[in-house]
């Protein structure tokens, strides 16, 4: 076990922040680790039909260009994850969740976060809003999951929360 | 597209930093973003039988808990992720790599960081060293998958990299 002596800098957002500490490691040698300490978030998989699902690109500043991602978000305070689900599938596709399914909870980053993202499928959508989060979304797309499949192959989805959102729901890629 | 305008703080250890961005967001306001720098890095899903694999129990101090986890670290300057796994594979477990095969590679944590994570799969494995890295290790399991689905079903396996390894090795959970 590792443990904290002190809080040597931080940095932080609006909505989470980055520490360095100093540590005792397991060898009772003093170490730096930078933990992030996040909210926890929620994904969503929202099913249009059996075979295809809503998805929405999106310019990442971490990695410096645009993913192609499931919904998801950071839960505000006292949100619960469905809650968080429900609404940034609503702000960021316009479409409203009908039946919801809870499928696991992960931590994407156990080196250096201590975010956990909670995913959902959702089924029965209806279409509410026209109007997007522009702010953060650059198109809403539907993908059918043979397409999704084949850019699997070609490596091209590279965002954890959606690959693993895609096995979660059976999807077979190799 | 989000740019940046300044660095206006941060934080480093030795092997990584997080920084405190002003950014240009995509409606032309101003906001704050915090970007980790991280170094590639890589894991390895180590079979010791076709339905056996090796992990690792590791304290992760950002989590706060041990955690059951495929090996796997940061690459060493100028390493390759195939050389980095038959490193990281030896340090934590003592085992050497016979045939690796490369799985797939992907973004942890597109919010916040840049890492991507290479992830191979190890057969053919070999027994060379007795000590491992006590340092970091807690200790060296072996796992069949008929457990890990178990585990998996009472979602107790949280780990992005470890839960996408199974995935990308078939295993099927639900």
């Amino acid at each position: 076990m590792e443990k904290k002596i002190t809080t040597l800098a931080g940095i932080q957002t609006r909505s989470f922040s980055a520490s360095l500490d100093e540590v005792i490691l397991r060898d009772g040698k003093t170490g730096k680790r930078i933990k992030i300490d996040h909210p926890e978030a929620a994904a969503v998989i929202p099913f249009v039909s059996d075979e295809e699902i809503l998805m929405v690109r999106q310019h990442r500043y971490a990695l410096g260009k645009e993913t192609l991602e499931i919904p998801a978000g950071k839960l505000d305070p006292g949100e619960t994850p469905e809650a968080c689900v429900r609404r940034e599938l609503l702000e960021e596709t316009g479409y409203e969740a009908g039946e919801l399914t809870f499928l696991y909870t992960y931590a994407p980053a156990i080196g250096y976060s201590n975010e956990l993202i909670h995913i959902y499928s959702a089924r029965s959508l209806k279409k509410r809003r026209k109007k997007i989060d522009e702010r953060e979304i650059s198109s809403v797309e539907i993908h059918n999951l043979r397409q999704l499949r084949k850019m699997m192959k070609k490596g091209l989805l590279v965002d954890g929360k959606t690959l693993l959102a895609l096995f979660l729901t059976g999807i077979k890629v190799f």
